[in-house]
């Protein structure tokens, strides 16, 4: 059985089928080039691909390699741009491109990439065109919505977890769903098994995001590749912190003055305290397992067979079940 | 007759159509109303329809009215972006996007710009959304290039006016031939009428850049609506000063010590004294009225009558023919 893994390494070779070092100016696509090859683990254009062939055949998956590549490419856009509005210096070990070289060389390239991406997306049979071109275009603008109401959340005083759902089904969610979407699209699956595709991929970006906040605060750092409590100390609205801000008025002045008066670790120990006293730890376990639930029903509303389904079982097992 | 304002006054009701003041969240949707409802000439969506009923009828008309407001959403996305890159504070008498709320917000309201403008290109009927797409993306590509180009200039030692042509064509160029080539699409018109609507849009672009510049020197303050010799103040990489430096080494040294050692009214004269002895505002006059011819010809050779070619003459004399 071919895993997620073995398609993103096809993905890979996709993008490095672009030559995008090759392209004029250098100005231009250099930047491109170095973003696109930095890494990254490639499970979204893996997923267009996984879904492609196991909606179809071989020759469903040759048809999606170019879709795939642009789905990437999107994706990392996306990134440029987010590193300049969030003065991110790093990004996958290496400098940020607005770091490297500048924010105008970030926008331009960024902008360069979304118009690659969509023409990329483009090169399906013209009887998929239509079809897979809305369904990136509706994709774009809820990644921008989502990314939108993220930076709002920063400055609201307060946010519901409904609202917070909501956004990082954008944010996260809305791209693995046109993952999956456009991979069943080109290999003609029927509408019903594509509006599954599009909820399975949405609701495993929940999971992810949500799973990700956890680990953030209950990760094992060794794993997890990152310190635990940044989020905390950043004061960032996490699923964890945006509930905990629904609990009662006691609680919830409680948690912003320790938020406000604590510093360093003592800060994490506190807001963490505050978490388990409101049950969080479970809460949020439970919550990744909802959505885990919610993406798993739509794929047995899939016509797939179960043993095609479970590459993408073990897809998820691999995003929402994840120590690092 | 119905004249390029006609259009232009149409485009301007299939952008109000879009209701963007409407489009929630606010915070990404309404920068993109505000930009767009600062005005502008609208000749860009004017050309889309008017050649759309030139080489269709009344129904291709119609049938551009979306690609038309796609085209203008376009270029007000590049002004988004572009404001931030060069610090623009203004355009078009008001605050520019990111000074009036901040980059991060040009960035991101751009970006969705360039979705939407996407996403209205689209919607023509299935039979030509390849070809329109393909036109877009292709424009798009060589948009960012004459900027990038336009930017890398900047910091050229030399720059000589062959390149200087091929950056304009680019950058001003593609966008005016696609409006071109995509209303002749859009009505139906065969291939080589739309290759020669691309050339004649180009062509026009070229010509109109090389007049602003002319203007910025030889142009009426009073009608030209900004001071006369800005560009040589700021030693901007017009088309004047690229032909100059192409002089022989000693004009070009004394145009540099000019150049680096003189300020404001004093520097402009002495500037414009030795383009004056280069013949340069001959020489500019002639380079915009090739380029015009260029444009002319490549009209002629579609297969519209004397008559319907009329419009696109009238166009042709407003943006070069123009005192301001």
């Amino acid at each position: 059985m071919k895993k997620i893994s073995d398609y993103a390494a096809e993905a890979e070779m996709a993008l490095r089928a672009l030559k995008l070092s090759e392209k004029e100016p250098a100005s231009l696509y250099g930047p491109v080039d170095y973003a696109l090859s930095s890494g990254g683990k490639r499970l979204r254009p893996g997923l267009v691909m996984m879904s492609a062939e196991s909606f179809g055949s071989e020759k469903a998956l040759d048809a999606s390699r170019n879709a795939a590549a642009g789905i990437e490419m999107f994706h990392n856009f996306t990134l440029l741009h987010d590193d300049v509005m969030d003065h991110s210096e790093m990004r996958r070990g290496r400098e940020s491109v607005w770091k490297k070289w500048d924010a105008t060389t970030a926008i331009l390239s960024g902008d360069t990439m979304l118009t690659l991406a969509t023409q990329l997306v483009s090169k399906v049979e013209d009887d998929k065109l239509r079809s897979v071109l809305d369904t990136f275009n509706h994709m774009a603008l809820e990644v921008y919505e989502g990314q939108r109401l993220d930076l709002d959340f920063e400055n609201a005083d307060s946010v519901n977890s409904d609202i917070y759902i909501e956004m990082i089904r954008k944010k996260t969610g809305a791209l693995l769903g046109a993952a999956g979407a456009i991979g069943a699209i080109i290999a003609g699956a029927p509408e019903k098994d594509v509006a599954a595709m599009a909820t399975f991929g949405e609701m495993l970006g929940i999971a992810f995001q949500i799973q990700d906040d956890w680990l953030d605060t209950y990760g094992d750092s060794s794993t997890f590749g990152k310190p635990i409590g940044g989020d905390i100390l950043n004061d960032k609205k996490t699923f964890l912190l945006v509930k905990a801000m629904e609990a009662d008025a006691g609680t919830v002045d409680a948690l912003k003055v320790t938020m406000k008066e604590l510093k360093g670790e003592a800060k994490i120990k506190a807001v963490t305290r505050i978490y388990e006293k409101l049950n969080l730890n479970e809460v949020t376990r439970q919550a990744v397992s909802f959505y885990t639930k919610q993406a798993l029903k739509a794929l047995k509303g899939t016509s797939l067979s179960e043993e095609k389904r479970e590459p993408f079982r073990l897809l998820v097992d691999k995003l929402t079940g994840r120590k690092k």
